[in-house]
């Protein structure tokens, strides 16, 4: 991601730009700014110990911007390797000790020196929700039967700093918990949600069925809403909610930057995949390629940025143009005809170049080039509160979006087989490398191990990252074909689809 | 489509609402206001004899709402029997005669009494394209091999009056054809289109290769920008000059409603089918549905529609809010927590309902039901400058946009046999049909006439008109299945993707 973000470091300042705000829900739980302990199963790795306030560690070996992904068990010397731009080299959980849910594989590496540390972050979790009906703290051991289980993987693509991407991988997860809670009953009732609760959370008979307001007593017409949709709200909720903690708590600790999210979350046999920036996921099934991300970057979101800038032009300050245009205006041209876009077009065409059009371009480049008002080239994603454009007060935050797309995919319609395995790569991974050629190395790999070798994903995880990494030759790291590999950091996780523990 | 404006007639106002304007470009060229009588080839029907300024047909016979495509000659008599809501006989080109460009199939037939007069129009031209280097008349023959042809075919299903959608079938081409003069010499260049012309449309040397900017000249990195793109461009400027010019010719002329546009234009080997509305466009192909539509609804629009509402609060008064709701929130509800979702949400949440949370929802109610402001049930097309909420002052056309979506079908690229054809059909024909059933329809009647039989299409717009009218039984017009048939106004064209000249 270090690519993605031009001059940003050096113009971080610490009084931040206000995004617009969504109408904050009076009934948003006031503890989900602090979320509380992860009530994980015994299957998760240990919660860090619960301070009501996330503070990023304080160690010496784990600087602010320079920790890893506790999974991967390091040592301090192991820290230290992990953390070598020259080597670089790739790390796996080790293969003794417990294995992460699902036998799931993960394998990461740092980048080759574009930034001081590792700004990738990830996260695997099994997450208990209670329900809002329990009393909190109650009962060290929650009961069961009143909860609901979901499994969860995160990566965190850091840029301008590694404390977003390093905030968000231990808490996003815990937002989604607490937008949970309020549905443990809901969503295991078979009848369709209500639309409306009598009473407020946290308080008696909240989300109690008995205590519900039956559909049939309000008039119709109204809509129906799904149980999926319920969840699906929740983690867009939670993305949100995790971004205004870290507006809110920005200043107090090192939330430095910002970072792309692609989280999973498995929950009553469906797969939600809920992408904010420029991460991929992708399912392979019986050699068959299912998208389940897109990327959201100046290019594929031009036109939700150029309305914005259109619809509120204080945006843009006198720094820069809403209109698009295939390249820089120069003030010779001024009178002549250029080729332009607005927000409302998808062809071109040509316009006469007056004096605003001078200014700079809102979105410009192409590629991995194209850029935000000259600064960003990703567009949704939490944090990134501090940003503002090279040499000036402009603030940047309003044109990103912290909403995910969530896509679905349902476990129980389709028979899995053990080579059948959802992909998510942070973009060190698809920069150097496409969807069909992941195809192949998971074929590959994943043929070479025995179905029910737990280790196979590990296997195939570090085959991706190490093919587009590529080996030191020629002042450079450099893939077979010899052109140049990834850069930056690279992180992937593989989960096989059979199922929760199927293969663990 | 006249379902879809609910009480919008009796509330239309004279002084309309100021839509958020683009910033206006100020070489669009003045005349296309009032385009020139159109320099058609004389394939095509002849054009109506040439004012400068646009005013409907003022003759008894030819009311202002009631008129028919020209195409179809019919006599005063036949005029007559085309606005029967009670015989509801189904219209077609006459069999003598000239055909339809392409031997394009074309029929119609008038709603069941819902409204006095078809509010849908069509428009079916050759249009010849000068560049606008040539004098406009220097010459009554336009220098052949300077110009550039298409084909055009437009479907305008007009709501709450039909003048704007008999203007928009008089004229749409004619802005096209305004649009597409400064790219005649660029188009049929095969070099990329310059990025930058030195001079302004009608000075000598416009668009004239010899005086283009060279690409080379400027500094990278630039776009690089296809014809094809262009010609999007082009139609889509031209949808939103016909609106502007519908705004500003309201009060002069009876532009009353609005209406949704489907149009086709074919140049250079490719078809460009561009939507701002409900109605629909599908390729058959091999017995293939090709989408080559989507229709715009409060549905499919919710977000774009919220958005607006959210960032620009003064657009909904103080009688609507912006966020969805399943059913309309009640004054005892206040305080319950209710599900909702807003511009940036895809799934539901619940929230507090608070005071403004009782105001009625921008976006509302499902299928057919759904409205904007509780009064129009589609979100793109042209005019509706004067349409205000019901019992309000409100403008609605803010939130309504006249910008089509383009897509690209090259001809070229696929060998085309007699049966492959592309349809149009306003929301009559698939409000009671879908995709299949016409594609099952086209097959039918197809191989029941000869490939080379040029009135095969003609049959077939019959036939899919007919299956979608029924037939007077049980005091209503039903389908084959009894269900109830489409009471609105039905008009389909049956495009055979042979080519030019093919079947003619």
């Amino acid at each position: 991601m270090l690519n993605r973000v031009r001059s940003a470091v050096a113009h971080l300042v610490s009084s931040g730009g206000t995004p617009p705000q969504r109408p904050k829900s009076p009934d948003s739980p006031s503890d989900t700014s602090t979320p509380p302990v992860a009530s994980e199963t015994p299957k998760s790795p240990p919660a860090r110990p619960g301070s009501e306030v996330w503070a990023p560690p304080k160690t010496a070996e784990t600087r602010a911007s320079f920790s890893r992904p506790t999974f991967l068990q390091l040592s301090p010397g192991g820290l230290r390797r992990a953390d070598d731009h020259t080597g670089r080299a790739v790390q796996s959980p080790p293969d003794t000790g417990r294995r992460l849910p699902w036998s799931t594989g993960y394998a990461e590496v740092i980048n080759a020196g574009k930034s001081r540390h590792n700004e990738d972050q990830a996260c695997c979790e099994v997450v208990y929700v209670e329900s809002r009906r329990g009393v909190p703290g109650a009962s060290r051991e929650p009961p069961r039967n009143q909860g609901l289980c979901f499994y969860y993987w995160g990566l965190f693509d850091g840029h301008a700093g590694g404390g977003a991407a390093e905030m968000a991988s231990r808490l996003l997860h815990r937002h989604i918990r607490e937008q949970l809670k309020d549905l443990v009953e809901i969503l295991q009732d078979p009848l369709p949600p209500p639309l409306c609760l009598p009473s407020t959370p946290g308080t008696p008979g909240f989300s109690d069925p008995s205590h519900m307001v039956s559909p049939q007593s309000c008039w119709s017409p109204q809509k129906e809403v799904t149980h999926e949709s319920l969840v699906v709200g929740a983690i867009e909720n939670a993305f949100q909610l995790m971004d205004e903690q870290m507006a809110r708590e920005r200043r107090g600790h090192q939330v430095e930057g910002g970072c792309c999210a692609l989280v999973v979350v498995y929950l009553l046999g469906k797969m939600y995949v809920a992408n904010a920036g420029d991460s991929r996921a992708i399912i392979i099934r019986n050699g068959e390629i299912i998208p389940m991300s897109r990327e959201f970057t100046p290019e594929t979101e031009r036109q939700r940025l150029q309305l914005l800038g259109f619809l509120k032009p204080e945006l843009l300050g006198s720094e820069f143009t809403h209109l698009e245009f295939p390249r820089r205006v120069q003030p010779k041209e001024l009178g002549q005809r250029m080729l332009y876009r607005d927000q409302n077009m998808t062809g071109w065409a040509y316009k006469k170049i007056e004096l605003e059009d001078l200014r700079f371009p809102l979105v410009c480049g192409e590629g991995k080039k194209a850029r935000v008002m000259a600064t960003i080239g990703v567009t949704r994603g939490l944090g990134d509160h501090n940003l503002k454009v090279c040499s000036s007060t402009l603030p940047i935050k309003p044109f990103l979006s912290c909403f995910p797309e969530v896509r679905v995919y349902d476990l129980t319609q389709y028979e899995h087989c053990p080579d059948d395995v959802l992909v998510l790569g942070t973009d060190g991974l698809w920069d150097v490398t496409n969807d069909c050629e992941v195809a192949a190395t998971v074929d590959r790999v994943l043929s070479a191990y025995e179905p029910n070798d737990p280790s196979r994903y590990t296997a195939l995880a570090q085959a991706l990252v190490l093919g587009a990494r590529g080996i030191p030759r020629d002042r450079g790291w450099r893939l077979p074909n010899n052109k140049l590999g990834s850069g930056d950091d690279i992180s992937v996780f593989v989960i096989p689809l059979g199922g929760p523990g199927s293969y663990s």
